[in-house]
């Protein structure tokens, strides 16, 4: 892996910004090269526009990158996205219209019909949806969005139990870290010694995003998964990972070990080679009291050599047991700024890249190094 | 209310014998007047024994009162109980053959079937059940239970849309304060920044003495509730109070305005003048974001003059919204130490106290006080 | 205490604000007639403008209040003034020169050499410094502080020990609530399982007023206390209780005996009858593990036969021990939104109605009821 | 690095134990191939004894090792000990009667006049003291011990100031973890929302420490360091990482720049090649905010080429500034189980490697791998 691709990042000082750049620290693939935050921070440096709130340090490659104007100009041709809903709205088509590949974490495109909402293990194949952007076909740019926080954890749960037995219903009820809300985002005073059990459209998004995610690929668009979903969302006093209660339906009746099995055959990127990848996406843990999220949050070894750059990727289950009102209960946890946000995206452009859907911008980087 | 009857307290020095302690101060119907706890503890001062938690001076009258063992010798004929399971099993059946009314916060009994599990705006007509009991019988003693912490803010929340629509389904999970687990209880290592998805038999007790406390006297026995339920059971970091969402499917359909009034004009504790018990026992709150552990688990203005006697007495609900799976969904919330322990034992001592049921053991009370 | 002096409340819906309402709810003295806040929330009513974040309900008598524009002409002469520095800065001077006794939590005129900067216990003759101000002379009008809600739990318990022996050198490390950084405030990322080394200009404040608080009147000014003093400013993952470790050095060496004595016999408002003066404002705990802020912080009992009005006005102190750098070492605990902030401005006003020095506004009062 | 001396782990189910088996996993030295905890676990996999508590999952190395009697007969010549005070006084002895080297971090004989206490940044020479021990002597085993949790990250942040200035007068106060107190430890009723300003014995172990730590070798013992020192120890909601608050007079005066250029230029191991040693021992943080234990706990990049292996060995030091009291404050982060405890005992085994001083031992280990 002798050159890598240059790629930018909107919403560089945000909690998720400063996921990617930790995240593509020494990445195969990808080399950031340029960094665009609000207007504001034009001109700093990064180390010193940003608040960094990760524990390692910000890496030696970007500290001294001067923050960008958030325009297509001098940006490279592939984007990761951290932005606001309402700023993602305006900028994301701006930067697809210019011809960039912009790999977005917003919830601002998610539901468009021509827009892939994908999870690689999970709908890879909606992928080819952005053949179908007029940005696509004008000037080779498009947009490819990763699901909520959320619902990235459940569906990666879900998926091989839908493909085996159908899910014909779905309760959960989530206990969410407050890194989801960004920074500053929960004021202490909320969260402390206490539950708010109300996050603003968040069970829309996740009830409607599961669909999409478990949906099928019907030509031009993609149809729902039909099922019948509730969702509670609550925010609890975590700092990273979203812990979720959930009990299904299934369509076929299914043996605990039937269940077991199918959560440990899913494999489907086995025979990939992306770098971000977890080993195994969705491992169950036998112990009556987990998973937790401050003990199992980075799980996720992946197959490649560096073996912590999967860590954060697995998405963890346990307590698996009957339902009285639907067939079966379990408790679903994942990181949701790594899996749950930077690191979705990132699995996203891998597989891009990989597809060679990232090719056609490659010769436009001019700064690829070694 | 010149006179007051004597009680004791078995197991005064955990954290709910704590609060039967606070919430006896000044009671108009009983006065503390004998204390037990472990063995090692006998003999000495209860302030010096006794690890005081709550954020409340110990009351001067409890201060010198000595720690008896925990043999019925001594002991007043009302007994409020707070001992861990195994060792209720053992003693409580020891003081109700010795003719002792035992108020029992343990779940050693709630299931057998002659001992009344009882929340007096539930199911006050259960009491009745203390007459089969052997004890009564010969000694006059008898058993009275209250519900597991988690199961008592869901069934007052519950009681009111039974009766008017009935519930076919129940789909419950929960995120509970610690204070539930006793002291040294959950240690601090487990819960900081984390969420534990387990606690041990509790979603088993909370689904049996549902289904009881919505049950039907039938001559000898009580015919559980017709209701599949599901609960999901969750530590969180937080003192005090539970929360839980839950989902239901009723009966019969009914309009939100229908459950809203169904929990506004549920006072089936007016005509009594019960001082712990809350004016409104189930608050509704209309903030989108509410209730919340520890904003609202002291709600519970009393009727009584002293309009802090019913604090932490009152379930509040929030959040009424449509459910996908189900009919309705909505959040629960009441105080597990005060409404979900040591205050609902004291609601079943005021109750049996206007029912004449304790009226009997006063004579035996040597030391009543003015 | 038929009639109660009509007040007003200056930022009525910031936390310290809430704290002011909940207080003066049922007071002797006073009644809430009047409240402003930012111009966004004017006209609005209370209940519906305010995000209450305290665990009893928004006291009736306010609810429907209008939020009135944050000038002096509709205004009470006697306002509680909870404001931002900057906004203090701007707004107390007007309502000063209109005539109005503006009762002040902010530290915008503390160090005014003519702003008496008082807690009641300490330095009430500081008050007569009111009589050097230019309003006063021309209005009637005046200005009082109370100090930061670092440096009143401090200075409560040095000031006995200062009148005593004398103090040299003062080393204090704080460990300060969340709550007193307002709301929003601290984010909660940055403080869950975290201590944040640094509030801005809080050391610096709390040095500065602990030498004026304990200052001599010298004729028109205050001379600052002699003393050596160095602060060290944390925020821990605390809602509400300042704990500080201390260590001073004595001019007249004490033992411990006479240092619990000083504390003990500090009785120096007895003679008074203020509502929400602690019968004890200093008390020592002798557990060597108190005092906590979660155990502690609502400690004072008042005088007063509403035994509930002094909790949160006591300053508690314990493990007093040698120090091997200084002379004595110690903790204190005060509630910084009670005692730190409304019940010490509430606390002034008091003081100043028992002096006369609010009899000049009493007229003006319209709405004075029974 | 072919060949690893074979190490047992005393203790190795608790936390520090945990600790030791995480940081040992690939070490390029050492290989664990014994544990040993409490009878009652004797013979069961180390998998299934542990509850593990770290976040990454239990090496596979050591995942299937029964474990043994905590008795020298089976056990390694080199063993990490984690065992409480009392058993560590019983047991370290017998190990290095037997010819075991005891590279012990419990409490038991660290102020034992022939017992070295080290850091090797601060002390190594001190390593010289095993040779008096009636054990080397006799059958070649001893005990080295380092210092308390709190004390270690204090001590690496005055030794460079000591050198170059001397230090007079030293007083701290700290904020420390959960961790420091085991598993299950602090129980958290006593820790959520609150500040627990008592450990017990911690006060005195920090100044002793400290003074040994610094202290001169003087023949046949240490001479401690002469200061005068006060700690305040107080216990904060925080899971890893001791904050402490520093003031410290200086025997010679020295500037802003000298202090921080002793602190960047202290590099006392730079010739040596421990894997486990930070390249900059001491690092300074010029944000106003920090250190903060959240942040800034896992600091410590190593020389060696695994770079994640020096991760929370760093102390950090912040917020210079000058004293009123003394003459400079500042605040110090260390992590307490990495730092403070495992990592340090650790890192003691690594320069007795490097010293010859495990040589001895080392034909005695028969399962030497590759």
């Amino acid at each position: 892996m002798a050159e890598r691709l240059r790629v930018g990042i909107l919403g560089a000082t945000g909690t998720v910004g400063q996921r990617f750049i930790q995240m593509l620290e020494g990445h195969p693939f990808f080399e950031v090269g340029w960094l665009a935050a609000s207007d504001r921070s034009t001109g700093r440096r990064y180390e010193d526009a940003v608040r960094w709130k990760l524990d390692t340090p910000v890496p030696a490659a970007v500290r001294d990158l001067p923050l960008s104007p958030a325009t297509p100009d001098q940006a490279p041709s592939i984007l990761f996205a951290a932005l606001d809903t309402d700023i993602a709205r305006e900028l994301e088509p701006q930067f697809a219209a210019a011809g960039c590949a912009v790999i977005s974490n917003s919830s601002a495109f998610r539901m468009q019909a021509d827009v892939p909402l994908v999870i690689p293990e999970v709908n890879a194949a909606h992928l080819s949806l952005i053949e179908l952007q007029g940005w696509r076909k004008h000037s080779g740019g498009f947009i490819v969005t990763n699901p909520n926080c959320s619902a990235i954890g459940l569906v990666l749960a879900l998926k091989p139990l839908a493909d085996r037995f159908g899910i014909e219903s779905i309760f959960v009820s989530t206990m969410q870290a407050v890194s989801g809300a960004g920074y500053p985002g929960v004021p202490s005073l909320d969260i402390l010694g206490n539950v708010v059990p109300f996050i603003k459209n968040e069970e829309e998004k996740m009830e409607a995003e599961t669909m999409k995610l478990l949906g099928t690929l019907d030509g031009t668009s993609v149809r729902p998964y039909a099922v019948r979903m509730s969702a509670h969302c609550n925010r609890v006093a975590v700092e990273d990972g979203h812990t979720e209660s959930v009990s299904i339906k299934l369509r076929r009746s299914a043996t605990r070990e039937q269940v077991l099995a199918a959560w440990s055959e899913f494999q489907p990127l086995a025979h990939h080679q992306l770098p971000t990848a977890p080993a195994q996406p969705v491992e169950f843990l036998a112990a009556e009291d987990r998973p937790q999220p401050r003990l199992d949050r980075m799980r996720g070894a992946s197959l490649y050599p560096d073996r912590m750059r999967g860590a954060g990727m697995a998405t963890t289950v346990g307590r698996l047991r009957p339902c009285s009102v639907l067939d079966w209960k379990f408790t679903v946890l994942s990181h949701n700024t790594i899996r749950g946000a930077a690191g979705a995206a990132l699995l996203n452009a891998e597989l891009l890249m990989q597809l060679g859907k990232l090719s056609g911008t490659h010769t436009r980087t001019a700064a690829v190094t070694a």
